[in-house]
């Protein structure tokens, strides 16, 4: 109704200024506000508004109640026993061992796992000094997926610079034969992560002999962040490791201040033929076709070898199977599934989430109804970002209102927190991801610092009050979420 | 005058209730502000007042002038070209004969040193490894006079515990022959840093093997952070090392749950024989007597052995012979001679300062009219901290007053970020020390992470725009400060 009174005063303007000087301004805003408001039926909207008391019961049930702090706690104890889990590794395996069993323990249904190939890198022992102009530790970590150095190490002169731009410019002659050490300047996680992606391949296309890379966070306390890297095809495999913000900077002052600046680095990294893997599922099946339209539940049980991945993913993992179990514990069971996965090697460039994609291929249309993920930490949550085409953005913005109650009811899109389920909502499947205050997610990101430290009871129990509602409506409605899916 | 006046009021109100209920209570809060009251002759007063000028021009020529951005990058040169400077080391002697000529070149006067014996530390491979319940490496830093395991490392079960009280409690047989890890909860680093200092004493004298301790840090990542600790007399020594705050609280909750946990540890730290070091001295002869009533301005040159030494305390340093320096260049030169002072071997506790204070002792009384040190943090300044008998506050309090436009007139006491000077100041000597917006300082404190991140160009300017102006106005005045010196 207000979106058509809206739509009356807006085309009744546009008529009475047609012929003067700004009528096309004015048809421009008026298709604009016509394109973004919802023409939900007057039933559609009162049947989401009609959730309002079940989030009222799921939130005070998480919050106040008897799962008050239990994300936490199993979060700990699971961190605690297992450590970091980086694909490849018998720590991973043994977790999701532990996490099938667990399942099961906790009530869930259809508890198994899926299988997904995985590269199987190794880190061995890694070091480098700053041996000109003066003698200095320089602490790295290895790249996932990056060849070692030859044995016994090699000592190379430096060629410091802040872009890609300033390397192509750089005469292949004094690259060759050198350390590359890349110093981007912090333009947020997605721009500067491109040197740690592609630092290697751009330096070994200009003759370099390692990379090293300034870690993708805007803060640090000397820490050295890994991540994973990609060689481009055709070029000649360099080790190539993430320094320190502060030693980056040091050492590209050094160099153009015209120093002879070397480094020795040694990597006793390598890489071993790929691994079976595997998801680990779990569900709280629906009333109607346990199969059909079903609501993912999301985040990756894997890790880097740093730290314990409590914040990345184990946060994200556990307020996922662990929506899914209190909704079953307080007897609330939706018309769809909901399930819950805990993908494997997300690290990598989700191999997990890629081999599922290809299994469910033939029917995902109707097996697959919206995806939810939890990736960018588990701190307060105040949202949830979101793809999908319009009919279904109407939709979600309704259901996301009713999670005032949560103070969690900021919208934004697409949907940019979920990398695992990127392999759908690239496509056109509907999703959404969590947003959280996570101001200072990229500071322990891959690091030794992402432990349990991090992670906070309370602002994971309105994390988890958040997936549960939203998995549990959707799953509930008398609609399925619209989705254009392309091949 | 206006203290007068409120000395009569109080004095009228005392009377008046004299024979009231609350007359004790007025007349304690009477006395109270009779003591807090300064009695400075209008003359001084004025005299004092009169320097705002001063402050302003000081104050214009460095945040403004041709002096801005100086500090930060000759401090920038400094760090990059020594790195760190640990007392014993090569680096240290080095850094400080390039002082003693570049303070000559700067043109300040009486430049030389003094020697002074320091302890000589070496720190040498280090290695810790959770072995039960699961295997993780162990970030660790081993404490400066610690000894080693012996070859080939040990391996012990574990015992851990928040308290030396905790400690203190346990059955001998529950110690002997095991690594004790401290995990004191942060209470700022006063209360924390007793079990860096005298941990591995306590643990030893239980028949503990060695002794692992929470880095004195209220916030990490993942970052060890070293210092000195102290063998009590008589007991055995053993290897002692900060561990980070995550993998302390990780082991804490370990051994809580029941876990036999075990570590495996590896230090080849040794001590050799004392070496000479040098405190660096350089001057701005007063126009009267230049070895009289002298002002000191100092910071410790000296570092530990990770990070350069930026923050703690190159800034200190550099703000205190930058601000002799910027006087001379303004022609500034006061009654009294201002001598900057950059100390040596100050992280195993003052060993230059203390026998500085030796060496000048028989005529210190003659000699030292006021100290001022920073040693903790050149952050923003917000004024200063101060220790002295009543008369000498009255006069520090006008002239901390003049401290306006750098908004810096904050004052507490006693003085509690000069180390250094405390050795002068629990005698009874006066003296001040910076207090900056810190709040972050102990999170880089004695890690890698103190570098030149961490050094702002402006706030340095501020910083040495204080010191200046107070060290010029003290040097200048026609009283000396008052002093209550016990032997």
């Amino acid at each position: 109704m207000h979106g058509n009174m809206l739509r009356l005063v807006l085309i009744i303007s546009a008529i009475v200024l047609q012929f003067s000087t700004c009528s096309v301004l004015i048809e421009k805003i008026d298709e604009e506000r016509v394109e973004n408001q919802c023409n939900l039926s007057e039933d559609l909207v009162n049947e989401i508004r009609g959730y309002k008391n079940v989030v009222s019961k799921i939130t005070d049930h998480i919050l106040n109640g008897k799962f008050k702090g239990e994300v936490h706690k199993s979060l700990q104890i699971f961190t605690d026993k297992f450590g970091s889990r980086m694909a490849g590794s018998d720590a991973l395996e043994k977790a999701i061992d532990y996490m099938e069993d667990l399942l099961k323990n906790e009530g869930l249904e259809n508890v198994h796992t899926e299988s997904a190939k995985v590269p199987h890198w190794i880190r061995g022992y890694e070091s480098a000094t700053l041996v000109q102009p003066r003698k200095a530790k320089i602490e790295l970590l290895g790249l996932g997926t990056t060849v070692g150095t030859p044995r016994g190490g090699i000592i190379g002169e430096v060629v410091a610079v802040r872009t890609f731009d300033e390397l192509q410019k750089l005469p292949d002659s004094e690259v060759k034969g050198k350390i590359v050490v890349f110093a981007p300047t912090w333009q947020g996680y997605g721009a500067t992560v491109r040197y740690r992606s592609s630092g290697a391949s751009e330096a070994s296309k200009k003759g370099a002999i390692a990379a090293l890379i300034r870690s993708a966070t805007p803060f640090s306390i000397a820490s050295p962040h890994t991540g994973s890297q990609n060689y481009a095809q055709g070029v000649k495999k360099i080790p190539t490791a993430c320094i320190t913000v502060e030693d980056a900077e040091m050492i590209w002052r050094l160099y153009n201040e015209g120093e002879n600046v070397q480094i020795r680095l040694e990597m006793e990294d390598y890489n071993l033929e790929p691994v079976i893997s595997r998801n680990t599922v779990s569900e709280l099946q629906g009333t109607t076709s346990p199969n059909k339209s079903v609501v993912i539940l999301s985040g990756h049980l894997d890790s880097w070898d740093v730290g314990v991945g409590a914040m990345d993913d184990g946060g994200g993992a556990f307020i996922s199977w662990k929506a899914v179990k209190f909704l079953k514990d307080m007897g609330l069971r939706p018309k769809r599934t909901i399930r819950s996965v805990l993908w494997t090697a997300e690290e990598y460039g989700y191999y997990g989430a890629k081999e599922y994609a290809k299994q469910h291929k033939e029917n995902e249309l109707e097996e697959f109804n919206f995806f939810i993920e939890s990736d960018t930490g588990t701190f307060d949550p105040v949202g949830l970002d979101f793809t999908g085409n319009k009919d279904a953005e109407c939709i979600f913005k309704e259901v996301l209102s009713l999670m005032a109650p949560l103070n969690a009811t900021q919208f934004a899109t697409p949907a940019d927190g979920g990398p695992d389920i990127s392999v759908w909502l690239d496509r056109g499947f509907p999703g959404a991801s969590l947003l959280n205050k996570n101001e200072r997610y990229f500071w322990f990101h891959h690091t030794d610092g992402d432990t349990m430290l991090v992670e906070d009871p309370d602002s994971l129990d309105r994390c988890v009050a958040l997936f549960a509602s939203t998995a549990y409506i959707i799953a509930d409605l008398s609609v399925d979420i619209p989705k254009d899916v392309k091949n």
